[in-house]
């Protein structure tokens, strides 16, 4: 906590909301901080902030937090100066956020003659653990002489096997990704990183998840998608400083050298034929899955997390051809996240998984893995309808860096 | 808890999910009961069950949820008696939902070679106080003889200055409204209904609500909608029996006697102008609700529920033409929700509030009321784009009762 993150008293003060900005004590690494509204009474374990300083962003390693907003940006100015000065603003914005402060100094920048600095939707919410992480996409290196910083690993996604993707739901120059453990808190970052980006950027598509998927905490049960089963049991843990290392965080060996402590981001939209699979007996789920429903354990075996006898199981199962010993020990971060968006114009749930998966190069991580489910029983049941890839710069140092520095101000 | 909703034991139970339906105790009124199930290791208060049987139907004078699914349906099937099974089938869904259990007896109905009972993404979740409320819209009448048994009070929604509706997103010959403290708890329920009535209703439109915007609880914070504002501060509490029983409840002598202990719900879909809002100054913005921003306070007034001056507010505040004092006394129960749908193709959010309002006689509530808000400032700021409103049966009385009992087997 600095004192440039502290609001000044603004008339707000009057009516109990000037003190948002108290600390209540700084944390170890980064110089990040756990706030608490003053106001707040629920204890302070209840829904604290995640540090948003460090070597890496957080939202990968990150305890999977409740809910989604995700949104894909495109960048509508040509003005390198302004594109930066934007990324700049939204760091600050997103380290009050993350805080759990309103964006700006004091809740509404004081003046009535003067749109809020903040929308307010999450005045009196608790930080609900919000992290936002930033991405750029293969699309952003064609603007602002970027051309040739972009990442080797920054490749095109080929064409897999019944791809049906919407170029509506697809692509993009930017993402920022807000995880928390309240929707109304990730939704309120998100709304407000396009208020402040208004003129320069503007979402090209968006996407709430209400119910996680997976999950990066190694005692915590793995939760179950749309299908009911649970899946990517064996997930990196964000206590696996190895693994992470091995499979998520990109080094400064693996260039480009503003990437190192970085990571590559896989979305993919997955629309599940909800209606159909739901008609579907036990015993085939089952089958296509490679594990049992009730308690998820893989084919033969009793426990969900006994190791799995792909052997045993039928060779299109899903778990089979996921797993790394059929992948050369590819292996990615998943955080994906169920979602529901209504009704088609058939009156079948549009439902599904937002995948989201964090690798270190996606040429050694999704496109073998996702090539290799070309066989998989389960792409009767479900279709990829969006898809987009991002580079994660890494995190952020201290309250001087930004997102995006190592890129725009770093040597090549 | 009767032995009728216990689970018979199932080959689940060797893989710890047969023991789901074991009762910890039974609640008051009604027979209904709170379950939890026993490997949840979290503190029995930390999510209960909503009891399902009662007078009334939950989810209505309930203290509100976080989070909404709701469904419109149409029927497809001319056949009365099996629309009377499905009913009575969906009924018993709905009490085994709420109670926290999965549908059907033992989580997948046992054999192997069927589909399993319940699509299973809620196993492991806590009731999470899940609540399922039907309703019967205007257009149900004219099916199954039922045209001389329709409401005088259900209406056909007069038109109002600035609707746009969208006709896929309005009207419906049933509707199941599912609250829950947890999204996946709600979209599993309307996501099984669904499937149950396979081939006799179709899913018309849903719609998913991330945030609540109102509170029936007196001592609670008022929500904020999305425009940053409380709003519907002196709503009717769930412990209000007068109010309750004067605006919110239809009793035998409004007629019909099938609706006594009912209720009519108006569903709008409003869509909020977020991006030009969010540019519109703050003294405007209180201007236009009538309320400062941080506290909630009236204009003139030091807090969120002190009485408000509605003279000293412009003539064409949200509050001021909202109140009661400016509309007869006419007064509903809100219990509304904040969406957001993704983006429009022009990139803006596609949010608002999803309004639910309660009431015992619509042409005293909702009608009244915004016909008044015809002049409300707020206008130019928000857009009605859905509309349906529902006759609510009175509540399921125990075991054997069903959803419409009344309607389809008593006198008139």
């Amino acid at each position: 906590m600095t004192d440039n993150d502290t609001p000044s008293p603004s008339r707000r003060s009057l009516l109990g909301w000037g003190g948002a900005g108290l600390a209540l004590g700084a944390a170890a690494a980064g110089g990040a901080v756990a706030m608490a509204r003053p106001d707040d009474e629920s204890p302070p374990n209840a829904s604290t902030a995640v540090p948003f300083h460090g070597p890496h962003q957080a939202g990968i390693a990150t305890p999977v937090q409740d809910r989604l907003h995700f949104a894909a940006f495109d960048v509508t100015t040509d003005d390198r100066e302004e594109f930066v000065q934007l990324l700049k603003d939204w760091t600050q914005a997103a380290r009050r956020m993350t805080a759990g402060h309103p964006v700006g100094d004091g809740a509404y920048g004081g003046l009535p003659e003067a749109p809020p600095d903040d929308t307010g939707e999450a005045l009196g919410l608790k930080p609900s653990r919000l992290t936002l992480t930033i991405g750029f996409g293969p699309s952003l290196f064609e603007k602002f002489d970027l051309a040739d910083r972009r990442p080797d690993a920054l490749v095109d996604l080929p064409k897999f096997a019944g791809d049906a993707l919407d170029k509506n739901r697809s692509g993009g120059d930017l993402c920022v990704q807000a995880c928390a453990d309240d929707p109304q808190v990730a939704v309120h970052a998100i709304r407000n990183l396009a208020r402040i980006g208004f003129g320069k950027v503007v979402i090209r598509w968006s996407q709430l998840g209400f119910g996680k998927t997976s999950s990066t905490t190694p005692e915590a049960q793995t939760p179950r998608n749309l299908m009911g089963f649970k899946d990517g049991t064996r997930n990196i843990a964000g206590t696996e400083t190895d693994r992470l290392r091995k499979f998520v965080w990109a080094s400064e060996k693996d260039g480009p050298r503003w990437m190192a402590g970085g990571s590559y981001l896989v979305a993919r939209r997955i629309r599940m034929h909800i209606e159909t699979w739901d008609r579907t007996s036990l015993q085939e789920q089952e089958d296509i899955f490679g594990r049992d429903k009730g308690e998820g354990a893989p084919v033969g075996k009793a426990k969900e997390r006994d190791e799995p006898f792909l052997k045993a199981m039928k060779p299109d199962a899903h778990v089979r051809l996921a797993h790394p010993d059929a992948n050369h020990g590819a292996t990615i971060l998943r955080r994906g996240y169920s979602f529901t968006d209504g009704t088609d114009g058939l009156g079948r749930l549009d439902a599904g998984l937002f995948f989201l998966a964090y690798q270190r190069d996606v040429r050694e991580g999704f496109i073998p893995i996702q090539r290799n489910l070309a066989t998989d029983a389960l792409n009767e049941y479900i279709q990829h309808v969006g898809s987009a890839l991002f580079a994660i710069p890494p995190g952020v140092r201290d309250k001087d860096d930004w997102w995006g520095r190592t890129l725009f101000s770093e040597e090549a």
